[in-house]
C-alpha cells in the first residue's frame, strides 16, 4: 500500500469496531484513525481514543459525551454528541474510508452521510442497505463513493465477482450457518431463551445480530443487502445452510462455474479486506485447512422453521419502504425477546403482522424511510403490548 | 462476444477435441474451425471436417493422411501429414486460438509453435509445460501469446486469480479425485488391471490421463504445470484429495481468504471458458446444486500409496530437463501397463529408476528437452525389458 489510509469508525465500541481496531493495531503503518463514534460506551471509547489518537470522538448519548470530554480534556481530541456528532464523525474531511458498524437502523443516516461525502464505506451496518438501498446506491453512483462490504457473505461475493464480467453472473448463493437451532426439532422453538439464542455455534457477534442469526432474519437482511450491493434480483439470490461456516458465499456464473470464497470464521478477514481494498494484507491467522475440517455440508433452509427468511424475500419483492418497515419491526421484536417480553416464536409473528398492516411506504428519500421505520416501531410495540401475543 | 473466434484444434479426435467441437456446435455464431489435427483417426477427422469445414486437416500418420485426402477430395479442404502437417495446423495464420489437446510429449512441439506464432493457446496438453515450461512461458512473454488452461484444475486457479493481485497469492491448492483406488487398502495395488485403472469414478477422459489419475501422476504433472502457468514455487502448491470432484481447485491469499472454483465434472466447462475468455458463455448444463451433493470432503494424499505424486515434486525441485525425463518415463510405463507388460505398481518404479539414473539434462532449448525425452524413453523401455521388473 502506497500511503496511509485514514479511517473513521462508526460503532467503534461494538464487535466490528473492536475487530477493526485490532486490524489497525497490527498494521499501524498502513492506517490512521481520524474519528471514532459510539452510542454511549464512554469507558471503551476513551481507552480507544487514548490509544489511537483520533481527531474526533462522537458519542450519541449527551451525558456519555460529557463524561468522555472530561476524560479526554487536554488530549487535543474533540468530543461531540448527538446525531450531529455522529454525522460529523462520518463525514470528517480527513477520512478516506468510513467503517459503518453502528447496529440497526441508527446506522442508516451516518452511512448515507458518508456516501454523500464521497467516502469509501466499509459497510457492516446491513440495515442501511436494507432500509434505504435504492437511495444509498444512487447516492454512491452520484458521488463515486465505493461501498465495500464487511459482512462475511457479501465480502465473499465481492471477492468472487472481482475481475469477472458481472453480465456473466447467474446467481448469488449466500451461505448461512443455520444458527444454534438448525437441525433441531420444531419443539425447541417454544423453549428458546435469550441465552440459548445468543450461543452461536460459529461466529462471535453482537447480541442483535446473533438473535437475527438464530431466526435467520440475518440472512434475510443479507439477501436484501446483496440485491442492492450487486444489482441481482431476488429470484437469483439463494440461501443455503452450511453449518461449518467455511464457505462464506458463492457466485454462480452463466456457464455453470461457481466461485466460492472460504476462510476461517473470523470477522477480521472481511474487515481487513475492506480496509485494504484493493490490496490484501498479510494476516496472522491460521490458514484454512480443509483436510482438518474434513467435510463441508450444504442444506436447503427449512422456511417453516425459519419464517423470517421468507418474510425478508417478501419484503424485497414488495419493495419501496417495506424492507425498512420489516427491519424496524424486527429490531423491536428482537429487543422485546432479549428483554423477556416476547417469546422467540413471537419475533416472526410481530414482523409479519407489522408488514401486513403497513400502509404504502415509499423510498424516494430518507425522510420517507425514517417515517416508515417509526411507524413500524410503534406498530410492533403496540402489537407486542396487546393481549395474547 | 463481438466477433467470430477462429480456432484450430490439435487432437480433435480425442476426448478434449470432441468436447471442444461440442462447444463449437452449440455456439456456431461465435466460433469457426480453421484447422483440425489428429495422429491417425481418419474416420473421425473426416467426419469432423465435413461438418465444420476447416481450411486444413492434418494427420501425423502418412497413410492416414492419404486416406483422408481421398475422402475429402473435392471439398476444398487441404490435407497435410507428418510433423510438418501438425505444425502447419498449429500455426495457420487464420487461427486466433489454438486448442492444444494432443496427448503426451507429442504435443510439446505444436504447442511451442502456436505460442511462437503468438496465438492464444487453450492448453489441455499438460506435458508441454511439464517438459518445456520455462521455454514456452518465456516464448509466450516474448510473443504476447496467452496461455489459457483447459485442465479443470488450472482453469479453476485461473478463474479464482482473475482480477486479484497475484502478489496476494499465498498457495495454490489443487484438488484430486484420488482416482478409482483412493481409500482402498495397499493390497489392491498388486491386483490392478488396465480395466480397473480405466474405470474413473468422476471424469471421462482418454486412457493415458485416466491411468495417470489412478497413480496420481496426473496431479503431479498438474503441480508442475501450475508452477509454470502461475509462477508459484513448488512449496506453495498443495494437493488435496476431494473425491466428489466438485471443487476443481483453490487459491489461498495472504490474508487467509481462499477462492475455490466449483462446478459439475464436465470438461466442456473449462474448454468453454478458455474458448470464450474473457467472456463466459451460457452453457446448457445442470448448475451445481450443493444441497443435492450434500457434502464435500477433503483428505491429505497418502504419498506412500501414490508415490508418483512425490516423484513429480522431486522432478520439479530438481528442475532443468528432469520433468521432461520423468514425463517420458511415465508415458512409456503407462503404455507398458496398458499393454500388460508392466504391473500397476511398476509405473512409479520405472519412473523413479529413470529419474535416478538420468544424466544432467538442461532445458535451454527444445532440442535439449527432446533429447532428454528420448533418452528417458529408451531407459524406461530397457528397464521394463530387464529381468525382474
Amino acid at each position: 500500500m502506497s500511503s496511509v489510509k485514514r479511517i473513521s469508525i462508526l460503532g467503534s465500541t461494538g464487535s466490528i469496531g473492536k475487530n477493526t481496531l485490532d486490524i489497525v493495531a497490527r498494521n499501524r503503518n498502513q492506517f490512521q484513525v481520524v474519528s471514532l463514534a459510539s452510542r454511549s460506551d464512554v469507558e471503551s471509547i476513551v481507552r480507544q481514543a487514548r490509544e489511537y489518537k483520533p481527531k474526533l470522538v462522537a458519542l450519541f448519548d449527551e451525558e456519555a459525551a460529557c463524561d468522555a470530554e472530561s476524560s479526554l480534556a487536554g488530549s487535543g481530541i474533540s468530543v461531540l454528541s448527538g446525531t450531529e456528532g455522529i454525522l460529523e464523525a462520518s463525514t470528517i474531511p480527513e477520512a478516506d474510508t468510513v467503517v459503518s458498524a453502528i447496529v440497526g437502523a441508527a446506522g442508516v443516516m451516518p452511512t448515507f452521510a458518508a456516501v454523500e461525502a464521497g467516502k469509501d464505506v466499509a459497510l457492516a451496518n446491513k440495515e442501511a442497505l436494507v432500509a434505504a438501498g435504492s437511495i444509498i446506491i444512487n447516492e454512491a453512483q452520484r458521488t463515486g463513493a465505493r461501498i465495500l462490504p464487511v459482512d462475511s457473505e457479501h465480502s465473499a461475493v465481492f471477492q468472487a465477482i472481482m475481475g469477472q464480467d458481472t453480465d456473466g453472473v447467474e446467481r448469488l448463493i449466500l451461505t448461512a450457518s443455520g444458527g444454534p437451532f438448525f437441525g433441531k426439532g420444531f419443539d425447541i422453538l417454544d423453549r428458546v431463551t435469550p441465552e440459548m439464542a445468543l450461543d452461536h455455534p460459529r461466529w462471535e457477534m453482537g447480541p442483535k445480530v446473533t438473535v437475527d442469526s438464530a431466526t435467520m432474519m440475518n440472512k434475510g437482511l443479507e439477501v436484501i443487502e446483496a440485491h442492492w450491493l450487486f444489482g441481482v434480483p431476488d429470484e437469483r439470490i439463494e440461501v443455503v445452510v452450511h453449518p461449518q461456516s467455511i464457505v462464506h458465499s458463492m457466485v454462480e456464473f452463466i456457464d455453470g462455474s461457481t466461485l466460492a470464497q472460504m476462510g476461517v470464521a473470523d470477522m477480521r478477514l472481511p474487515i481487513a479486506f475492506a480496509l485494504g481494498y484493493p490490496d490484501r494484507m498479510s494476516l496472522p491467522f491460521e490458514p484454512l485447512d480443509l483436510t482438518a475440517e474434513g467435510r463441508l455440508e450444504f442444506f436447503k433452509p427449512d422456511l417453516e422453521f425459519f419464517p423470517c427468511l421468507s418474510l425478508a424475500y417478501k419484503a424485497l419483492r414488495r419493495g419501496g419502504g417495506i424492507p425498512a418497515v420489516m427491519n424496524a419491526a424486527n429490531e423491536v421484536a428482537v429487543g422485546a425477546f432479549l428483554n423477556g417480553q416476547l417469546p422467540f416464536t413471537g419475533i416472526p409473528l410481530v414482523v409479519a403482522h407489522v408488514m401486513e398492516t403497513a400502509p404504502e411506504v415509499q423510498d424516494r428519500n430518507l425522510a420517507e424511510i425514517l417515517r416508515g421505520d417509526s411507524w413500524a416501531r410503534k406498530a410492533a410495540n403496540d402489537y407486542i403490548a396487546s393481549p395474547g401475543v
